[in-house]
């Protein structure tokens, strides 16, 4: 690290002491975290619980270690620290994430580990798992405990560091968190306190509906926090299928939808602000759901004779699953036929609201293109009659419009060159595309017999995993906080 | 039809008198061009020429009538009217071009014919013929002059009607022609006579070319024709694979190069200005061919054992004929492996160089979206250090950079939306999507058993055949030139 190393250029060296010091924290929470399902299973006597307790301790020892030797003020973090510290967090978590799963009976791979981790903490969904009704309750909480952690985590993060980053057009909602959002609320500490209470309200909610509608409690806490965390880990194989009870699907649609909205909107909402209801994102996002359920429910009852009420309950809970980016199956639609497939592969990309946990390119950037496109072919023939483009009432400035437009395009381009990279390591073209997609997307499941909702991704090749933790990272990251850090020009300062 | 009815408003109605003038000019140019294999077949006393020659009776007839009925001056013609005609024409020459299909012993569909001509014209080359080698010469001739009118036609528009409607980044050439290529050429008529001239002496030494190395006269010129063309229709049905010539198949790859450049540099090449080889756009594009033919000849050697000349040739002609839109193959690549299939699934979207008879998105839009990129990520730490951007010296404004950026998005949902239809009706996903892409690109074959390199689109559903001709002429007039039309507020006025 050029931390010590005696500067040539003029321009200062990156101070990693904050960096390394709030990422030792990271560490030092998720090892209390660890020790959770570890304590769980040692009261019960059970031998997985040694594996938590061992991987907690390591986990707790190296965040405490970083924390100590890097103990200084961390007072204005810089851009440059705070793209570093982004990226290294969502590396190194997954790295001590993953112990207990190599620690335990299970005694993965750490390849298998690290995904696992990697795909847990992103809430993407994927798994490597096999065997889920039969394995210890520790291994099944500590899954769950993952997505829920992380997908709070997402929030924050989406809330109050990528806008400050500038990228991808995640600024739109600096400004909107300055001009409206923030005003009730002084302070940032104090809206992300807000926006906790509101991810713990939800999630209490949810596990209370889960279990009345007749989970057990078990598989109602770990459901709930797949769900309003848009993970999409289950407790079993069959993943939703296995409850067979409608009502519980539905209650599967209503929290996917839930944790799938801009939590700051609960936050207004429980102060007696009713934006939500008028929120256009949230409308847009509604509408694709409605609308993408309705048209594949009408084209089951036709082309599959399905009663319509089941397929609007089939479709419904299909599509949710893959635009909230959760991932819950509850019926392989590969079988449904091209339109089907072709209409779920493109929803893996469209994603929810900004300041949820969901993934994907997201509702506010399609609107944005929406509103450029628009404009630019009205153009065409008022050159000079159109005015000031705005966003729900903000001026829409050249670098948003860039920073969303290349957003979308380096999307494509990551999604294409993962799944070339798949490709290298001789999987079929099916399972390398959308293998990719749904890992950017952060989404879960994808197409074909092998990674399609009724499969998962342990026969995978190990550098096949890898390549797809890293792009679960890059997706959950929104590409370009880690796309700076390959350009030779960040490092030179 | 509102040209008569009294207007309403203040703004003034469209006059279609020039646009029908215009479109019947083309047709009876289209009209006398079938004479051509009609006379050659019938001075064989053979009865396809009976067919050719009515079909260039009727559309002779139907072209004269809109030419005489409607005979105004053309002086200004306004945007608007400028669309409307570029559209019309490219549904109307079809529409005529596919009467000797149908007339003659083929007996095809209309349907059929219809997407065999909006394939040959828009020099796609997909085709839904099958036993090519045993086919009348005045069909297989008929067939490639259709690519051949088809490409001049696409290099005349492209230069001199689509910079001025301003769309997708294509004024970026606008002020190009402006600046410096229309130096030498005090008036657009002269600068599109040196460029016809051009295509056809290029179109002669490649005839000449393929006739030394082997070819029958009649297949190097009806070769040349879809060579030259970037369009891909072949005399045969195994494609260049019937010739089993190392030295055919690298002539191939010259010509298909040559006619995916840019011809205005032809021009000014032989006028002894050579910046043809100095070129960006030129040299981003052979690095393309380049790079990707030797990166797959490297994974085939490896992977499939192939001796590296081999493997070499091998990908350097399937690289070429996909990136240059061509669409002719010399082998199934299907059978490659995930990596190359996939590779040659991104490639259906890169086209080649502006001013050429290439589609798909090419190449200058690759290069803005590079610009704009590293402009965005460079932003995030030097927000007040970047000057103004360029390309290739001119400036790279607001106006360029997003009709870029909208056209590589709705490039993409274009190919999605069509690839919907197509899974709709019961296609499978890699015919779906790797369709779409072949159409919308201009390029020929798919992927997959059914339409890939080795296939054809003759058992496509009928429905499948006009999305796929919609697909075709949509790519054809670069996306927005017709989706302009599709606005209420382009007829409102």
């Amino acid at each position: 690290m050029p931390m010590l190393a005696p500067s040539r250029r003029t321009e200062p060296v990156i101070d990693y002491r904050p960096v390394m010091l709030i990422v030792g924290l990271f560490l030092v929470t998720l090892g209390v975290a660890m020790l959770l399902p570890g304590l769980v299973e040692l009261a019960r006597h059970l031998p997985s619980g040694e594996a938590f307790v061992a991987s907690a301790l390591v986990t707790i020892f190296v965040g405490g270690l970083m924390v100590t030797a890097n103990r200084v003020e961390i007072g204005g973090i810089t851009r440059r620290q705070t793209f570093i510290l982004v990226v290294l967090a969502w590396v190194a978590m997954p790295a001590f994430a993953a112990l207990p799963f190599v620690f335990s009976d299970l005694q993965l791979s750490y390849t298998d580990a690290y995904f696992e981790a990697m795909s847990g903490l992103t809430t993407t969904g994927s798994t490597v798992l096999v065997g889920l009704d039969s394995m210890p309750p520790s291994i099944l909480l500590w899954r769950a405990l993952l997505q829920w952690l992380g997908g709070i985590g997402i929030i924050v993060m989406a809330m109050a560091i990528l806008p400050l980053l500038r990228t991808g057009g995640m600024q739109l909602f600096h400004a909107e968190s300055s001009d409206r959002y923030e005003k009730p609320f002084p302070r940032a500490t104090q809206l992300v306190s807000a926006i906790i209470l509101a991810y713990v309200v939800l999630s209490l909610l949810c596990m209370v509906a889960y279990w009345m509608a007749g989970m057990t409690p078990f598989d109602a806490m770990t459901h709930m926090m797949s769900t309003v965390a848009t993970g999409g880990y289950s407790t079993h194989d069959a993943s939703f299928a296995y409850f067979e009870s409608p009502l519980i699907e539905w209650l599967g649609v209503v929290f996917m939808i839930s944790g799938a909205l801009p939590f700051v909107l609960y936050v207004r909402a429980a102060r007696g602000d009713l934006a939500l209801l008028w929120d256009r994102q949230v409308r847009v996002f509604l509408a694709t759901v409605v609308l993408a359920s309705l048209v594949l429910a009408l084209w089951l009852a036709i082309d599959k004779s399905l009663p319509v009420l089941d397929a609007i309950r089939l479709t419904a809970f299909n599509v949710a699953s893959i635009v909230t980016t959760t991932g819950f199956a509850s019926t392989d639609y590969n079988y449904w036929g091209g339109l089907v497939v072709g209409v779920m592969f493109y929803l893996t990309f469209v994603g929810g609201c900004t300041g949820s946990t969901a993934g994907a390119i997201k509702i506010f950037r399609f609107r944005v293109m929406a509103i450029v496109l628009n404009d630019h072919l009205m153009q065409r023939f008022y050159p000079h009659g159109m005015g000031r483009r705005t966003y729900d009432g903000h001026p829409l400035d050249e670098d948003v419009v860039e920073g969303v437009l290349a957003f979308a395009v380096v999307y494509a381009a990551s999604v294409g060159a993962i799944a070339l990279g798949l490709g290298a390591l001789e999987l079929d073209w099916v399972t390398s595309l959308s293998g990719a997609a749904t890992a950017v997307g952060n989404v879960g499941p994808g197409l074909g017999p092998i990674i399609g909702p009724a499969g998962n991704f342990s026969t995978l090749p190990d550098a096949a995993k890898w390549l797809l933790s890293f792009g679960m990272m890059l997706g959950r990251l929104e590409l370009f906080t880690v796309l700076v850090l390959l350009m030779p020009r960040f490092w030179r300062g």
